[in-house]
């Protein structure tokens, strides 16, 4: 697990259901935030409907520390933001979830960053919000903003995820094959070309090059692998003679060993 | 509502439970998504435990398809992905949520793409997925990647919303009175400067100018409002003479009028 020592501590204040303590643990362990600390939970703790909501969120769980006030529960952090929907009209400034990840990314090694969330219906209160430095707030539709308590966690694991894991943004996989070479591209388009002359397909001069190039960028915008080459052309020769099987390894070692 | 034409679709597959679909509504427009399908779902529609577990999402609710097939929800699509957790070993591209969302944000208005989401317990079929051009994964904790299906829903919404909404990732509210001019700064600075000066705290020359200037520093950082400004020269000057009260604007005109 990277980044440890920056990964924000969830901690939920005065939670009425222990339901929502499971799917919160799940949300995090999704996310690979592991610290939860319940401030003064509506229900005793631990709680089996909590460990049957988190869907074996045992690492999350195990690990949650209970506190009588939010003050006790912050004492060891260095800045604390206060989620919540509503306007309060206090002159603190307000974090999006990203701005709140990158904060906790851009603090040294020791400085812990902790975010409240409130019970159910009521949210935080103001002396709550007295105890954090920042308001975390998620821009969404202004006309319907109340997120359940384990999808607000979930925004802010998932920027925590979001922006912590080195990951591409898009995978071309390869099934086992690797992708075709350029030589390899580069034969069957030489052959494909050849059986397109012999067709007659590529007759107009003129147009030749123009539709050998359309169709070379069909098959390259296609990533084929070492493999798909082969089927390609394998197609190719069975539509141009139909008679003709298929040639496998197989055959060919088969003959090279008679 | 912006970028109406390139927001995705979501399309939820032979879901089992009602109340889930209410639970993707809500968490759709939280994220001003709105246009949902639903394939041959696995109960009546409508039905009320959706409409109970959405918090009134009608706008979404009251908009819901229902197709009978994969291949008819999409007929009208442009592109596809297909979420799935598992590694399913087939030659299509993979996104992240980040980029699918970037994908359909990339397309010229009139094309649309569609986000398919499987059952909740088995996920989508292989053949779900060939009628798929790319598959989507959200990059979570590998020993831990099993999302609900509103979740994983919320994951893809709160994208669109990320991407799409123009907000400040910070804002410096204030309380309805406007940040401090420059001009009022200078003037508190400058009777604070006084005071200390007068109180002796400036007494040594040579750090004069270096203590003038981390004092200045602390309150520049603080971001401060008129309103502030007023009450800190308010509470200096109720501290060097503890006698005298506080002026009110009232007390001010109403000697102006004596």
């Amino acid at each position: 697990m990277t980044h440890t020592t920056a990964a924000p501590i969830i901690i939920l204040v005065r939670s009425q259901l222990p339901e929502n303590v499971g799917m919160v643990a799940r949300a995090m362990l999704n996310c690979e935030l592991i610290e939860l600390r319940l401030v003064a939970p509506q229900f005793d703790w631990p709680h089996e409907r909590a460990e049957a909501a988190s869907c074996n969120a045992t690492a999350v769980l195990e690990r949650v520390k209970v506190f009588d006030s939010v003050a006790a529960a912050v004492a060891d952090l260095s800045f604390v933001l206060a989620t919540t929907a509503r306007e309060r009209h206090m002159v603190k400034p307000i974090y999006s979830p990203t701005a709140a990840i990158e904060y906790a990314l851009s603090r040294p090694p020791g400085e812990r960053v902790g975010i409240l969330f409130g019970p159910e219906k009521a949210g935080l209160l103001n002396e709550d919000l007295m105890l954090a430095d920042a308001i975390l707030t998620a821009p969404l539709n202004p006309q319907f903003s109340s997120l359940n308590l384990a999808q607000a966690v979930l925004l802010v694991a998932w920027e925590w995820r979001r922006l912590t894991v080195v990951s591409a943004d898009k995978i071309q996989p390869t099934k086992g094959s690797p992708l075709a070479t350029k030589e390899s591209l580069h034969n069957f388009y030489t052959r494909l070309v050849a059986m397109l002359d012999e067709s007659g397909f590529l007759r107009v001069q003129d147009k030749r090059p123009k539709m050998v190039r359309n169709i070379k960028n069909i098959f390259d915008r296609a990533q084929l692998t070492e493999q798909e080459v082969q089927t390609l052309f394998g197609m190719l020769r069975s539509i141009k003679d139909p008679g003709i099987k298929p040639r496998r390894k197989k055959h060919a070692s088969a003959r090279r060993r008679a």
